[in-house]
């Protein structure tokens, strides 16, 4: 039995394991990549200490900080109470078993949920910018959102595509301000306020996206940026006080359950960015180990 | 007069002020200096994305991040309240008005308190190992304290010094276990439990220290690291709400006075570290952002 088990790698899962490494705890963390949300950053401006890095690479350096046999990359089946502490499943046969839990698992992504949108995944439909923008090159995008994400998608975009539209459902951003003037003053791209998107259409790859308004747009590849949400079913046996789907923790992270923390996008914590995720994770582990003390 | 003037230029002030750029706030940072205690960090090896950089070169990082014009360094002489908002007065006679302000001094040093301590600064005594550490090569050197800047410091001077004492006042060291590990298997390291200095003794430079044993040590640097305080008494007019010296903020890092913020060392967060500092930071900026747009 460890003594802690992180689950989820991203910043908030990493700094958990930067501190627990330093309190000398016996752990591991275990996720399905190493970086998480912030893997599809594609440029991180506002993490201090680094005028601009993107995602992937600053998630490199925080992982080089942790000893790599602490990290196990496997998909999280189900994590359960068990005498004298919790047990998390994998769906690759494995159980760890650990006297607390942080967990750090962050958001899975939303879909638009309209009909043939899981067809034209890789073939037109994206949920990941960051990843799939190369392929809009010369080509006319849309983004869907009006967050951080999706502004942030936009202006990226505009940089190699013909033409970028943001589809927003409502009238106003809820981003931040600075990619919302970016946005405005980039000429490449067309806003579409108070529109949602019904349809996609194409024959082996996307040709064509059709608006609430009844609009149709030429588009070759539609970017989907609309947040998501935490996978609480993965711990749904631990009977976890929620908010607005978010897990309820208090000033030290800790949640309504003894010896379960959780940390980063997955709390109801309001500010989700990467130094607020890391601060919670470093939080999360000082608040494990006052608890293994006791 | 500005919408937001952040006190302060440590990690948590220059986090805030990243922020407060970002939202496009009309800010200002005012600080005696631009690192805070981080400035005093010799090694800082965890924050996450630096394996191992100093306290005043991550600062110099995370300054690079703000534009320079926004950074005015002066001495705090008060803060007080002001009908639709905030007055800060430096000692430099210059007056500052927001509407709304974040705290981020942080904490001032503590001195022993004991005759002569004085007299040696500079000559013996110091309370910034990481500034004058490099004094005390093949000299024989002394730290006070218990917590992680006593352990690091005793740590880092064994490097240079020729023997380094380690006079804790209590039977256990309340830093990391990491340290504490560290500083045990040091074999220049002498640890000196339940003890305290009473004296500094010497000519023009200091000689010797005496400790309340009974046990007079001959000693050529005295590093005193033994936290501090936080310099409450600039803001007292402002009736803001304490707990053992320290401000109490809510998960937003709102004081108890509307307008009034404060983050890092200066509030009643328990784990005070550069990374949680930074994290306070950006959420009192966020909450200034939510405060003003009200």
């Amino acid at each position: 039995m460890y003594q802690l088990i992180i689950v989820g790698a991203g910043p908030a899962g990493l700094t958990a394991g930067l501190y627990a490494q330093r309190f000398k705890l016996d752990f591991i963390i275990i996720s399905q990549n190493i970086g998480g949300t912030a893997l599809e950053a594609h440029v991180v401006d506002n993490y201090p200490g680094f005028k601009s890095i993107s995602g992937p690479d600053l998630m490199k350096e925080f992982a080089s900080q942790i000893d790599p046999k602490k990290i196990i990359q496997a998909d999280i089946k189900q994590i359960n109470k068990k005498s004298g502490g919790f047990a998390v499943a994998t769906y690759q046969n494995k159980n760890f078993q650990g006297q607390a839990v942080i967990l750090a698992m962050g958001k899975r992504i939303r879909k638009l949920g309209i009909a043939n949108e899981s067809n034209y995944i890789g073939k037109g439909v994206s949920y990941c910018t960051a990843c799939d923008a190369p392929f809009a090159q010369d080509k006319i995008a849309a983004v869907v959102g009006g967050g951080d994400s999706a502004l942030s998608a936009a202006v990226k975009l505009a940089d190699i595509a013909k033409k970028v539209y943001l589809i927003h459902r409502r009238d106003e951003f809820r981003g931040a301000p600075a990619w919302v003037e970016k946005v405005k003053k980039n000429k490449k791209i067309v806003i579409c306020y108070s529109a949602q998107v019904t349809e996609v259409k194409g024959n082996d790859f996307l040709d064509e996206i059709i608006l609430n308004t009844g609009q149709a747009i030429a588009t070759n590849w539609l970017f989907i940026e609309i947040g998501g949400r935490p996978a609480l079913d993965l711990c749904q046996d631990l009977n976890l006080k929620t908010e607005e789907d978010h897990l309820v923790v208090d000033k030290h992270q800790a949640t309504n359950v003894a010896g379960v923390f959780a940390a980063g996008d997955i709390t109801n914590n309001i500010f989700k960015q990467i130094v607020t995720a890391c601060g919670q994770g470093a939080e999360a582990a000082n608040a494990v180990y006052s608890y293994l003390k006791k």
